[in-house]
């Protein structure tokens, strides 16, 4: 029987934020472009925590994570109750409601299998490639968006809510329009157990690459990029941090969220047959390594009939950087259980956050980091 | 047959070093503690490249390698010239004088396999252990050190020199006194074919870890840690990145090394059976992949009889990190030819240097970043 802790961290509203933006309205709720950090520790007296503001445009919000320097914290407070994830390694098609339908029954399924925290891939409604994400696209400002508008954000936020579960929406094609001009972005949408919406993450690193005679993708002649490292408080458990795919390949991203008291660092993605096997589980393991927290990748299934095929290989890595699941590439569901012991002890074993010699090199978690769009 | 290129770097020096050093005396040799970049091309007119500073402890030597904006730079520059790179997985024992001689051997051997660098292992001259540093510890300053005094830092001069390679020197215990007090660092210099010294770099994260009934180490009790990022150019080539061991688990060093555009990071390490099946190989790759250079790992052989059981299975892993070659336990050289079309072609199939948001997190290779101790 694992001990569970509940010490939740402190947070801070950035007040030069809220100076700034002394033109905005406050409003209750966090907008999908939000950094929310929740605290409900009595034995805090944290700062207010869920600011808002609306700006013309859309919604913003913004709170700052941790400043409480958070490599001087024990690290038992970053996982506060231990949970099971489960990445869906979903076979999608070209049938966009087909696909929300087929998520629906594996969320289920996911929390049949005991999971508290449900991770669907990158572009789980749609078939990856830049031929299909304007037809696929969907708008989700201003938040939230009609059911029209968002099937899948409603999808999401419905089977969430029916699951009673914590869910990563993986990604979806985003569209926004500002008079003729359309933009779209690769977004993840993350849901509480109640439906809400949680956080936003539009894919900051686009995947361009070339590597003549086995892969070229461009994302960027469609997509465009996001701006910010995404950060959410799942309430009873502690922070994660979303990224999408090639996100992954800079290591900043997790560093900050590590740095801001992550206990989880989750990646909806679709690697390829080329480098999925050169690189997606040292990825994942070298983000659990450096940084000593639990690192999940979800992977569209194969489908060997489309135009992209996924690496699959959906995994779950452990602070010791052990993979402690791994798929294959056909559909399938993984489940791992995280626990606060399994960070203490590798943190206490191998003590990196006491041993940075921030004196020599600078922390990037210092710096300035952009945690709005 | 490869093409190389010889395309020199511009370096800079440090003006606001300058103005803070003005009571120092400029000499025209760069000290053991130095990051010397040299700069030969006639493409560029480049600023004076070797300043050196003389204080009353020590010689100081600064340059700030490369100032001109390196991830603007085409990779091709990072290595000049095809070279073989040979870790030396030696087999030492508790006679200082026999380890010096087999060590010659073995840099002759490896020269003979046609090895253009030659690494040694991390404590290569000594066992490894707390109980032996200070036994085995040499005086290295004033830089040069009399025979008498460091018979380690002169073997290893000679063996360059006889060999005629750059050779990374492992690393061995250095004594540095002062009055009474005696501080001891765990250090590796690094020759050049000429038999001069060319850098110094001091072991910045000492090796405490408390694995419970696996490992325990506490370098700390005895050493004192360096203070600086240490590149250093080999003319002919380009310029390398050397840290020891633990070292490794900090990845700002690599990151700094690689964006302030070294084509390898050589790591002389002694992992051990617990963390090396974990994480030798993983470090190794890791860094290749995130920074996309060569990365090489020196560990001495293993020697059950010893109190520290080394992992062994040095190695090399290329930009795309594949592990090029991988030793087992026993001593041996393993080599490996490094050239710049692999880094080039890596980096142009995924082309992260211009991809990276650092309007979204910080570079912290523009931070405050330590290159003199």
């Amino acid at each position: 029987m694992r001990t569970t802790l509940r010490v939740s961290s402190r947070t801070f509203t950035s007040f030069t934020q809220l100076a700034r933006r002394s033109q905005s309205t406050l409003i209750s709720r966090p907008s999908p472009f939000s950094t929310p950090i929740a605290s409900s520790s009595p034995r805090f007296r944290p700062a207010p925590a869920f600011f808002s503001f609306q700006s013309s445009s859309s919604r913003l919000f913004h709170t700052t994570p941790n400043m409480s320097s958070p490599e001087q914290q024990p690290s038992a407070t970053l996982l506060r109750k231990s949970l099971k994830i489960a990445c869906i390694q979903l076979a999608s098609g070209a049938d966009k409601a087909a696909n929300l339908a087929h998520a629906r029954d594996k969320v289920l399924e996911a929390v049949g299998l005991g999971a508290n925290l449900v991770v669907l891939p990158e572009c789980f409604n749609s078939p990856y490639g830049c031929d299909y994400f304007p037809s696929y696209a969907e708008p989700l400002l201003p938040s939230p968006p009609s059911a029209e508008a968002s099937p899948s954000y409603h999808a999401l936020s419905a089977m969430a809510k029916e699951a009673n579960v914590y869910l990563v929406g993986g990604s979806i094609p985003e569209l926004v329009e500002e008079g003729d001009d359309k933009k779209y972005y690769n977004t993840s949408l993350t849901f509480g157990p109640d439906g809400a919406l949680l956080a936003t993450h539009r894919k900051v690193h686009l995947f361009d690459i070339d590597i003549p005679g086995k892969i070229t993708f461009k994302e960027s002649d469609v997509l465009s990029p996001g701006n910010k490292v995404t950060i959410v408080d799942l309430p009873p458990y502690g922070k994660i941090a979303i990224a999408i795919c090639y996100d992954i390949r800079f290591p900043e991203l997790a560093m900050v969220a590590a740095r801001k008291s992550c206990f989880a660092l989750i990646y909806p993605g679709a690697f390829n047959t080329t480098t999925g096997p050169l690189h997606w589980r040292l990825q994942g393991q070298a983000r659990a390594m450096d940084n000593q927290v639990y690192v999940a990748l979800c992977s569209p299934a194969r489908d060997m009939s489309a135009s992209y095929h996924a690496w699959g290989h959906s995994l779950v890595v452990n602070p010791m950087a052990q993979v402690l699941v791994e798929a294959e590439e056909s559909e399938t569901i993984v489940t791992a259980d995280l626990n606060a012991e399994d960070i203490e002890s590798t943190r206490k074993g191998i003590p990196l956050r006491t041993q940075r010699r921030f004196d020599v090199y600078p922390d990037v978690s210092a710096g300035k980091v952009r945690f709005e769009e």
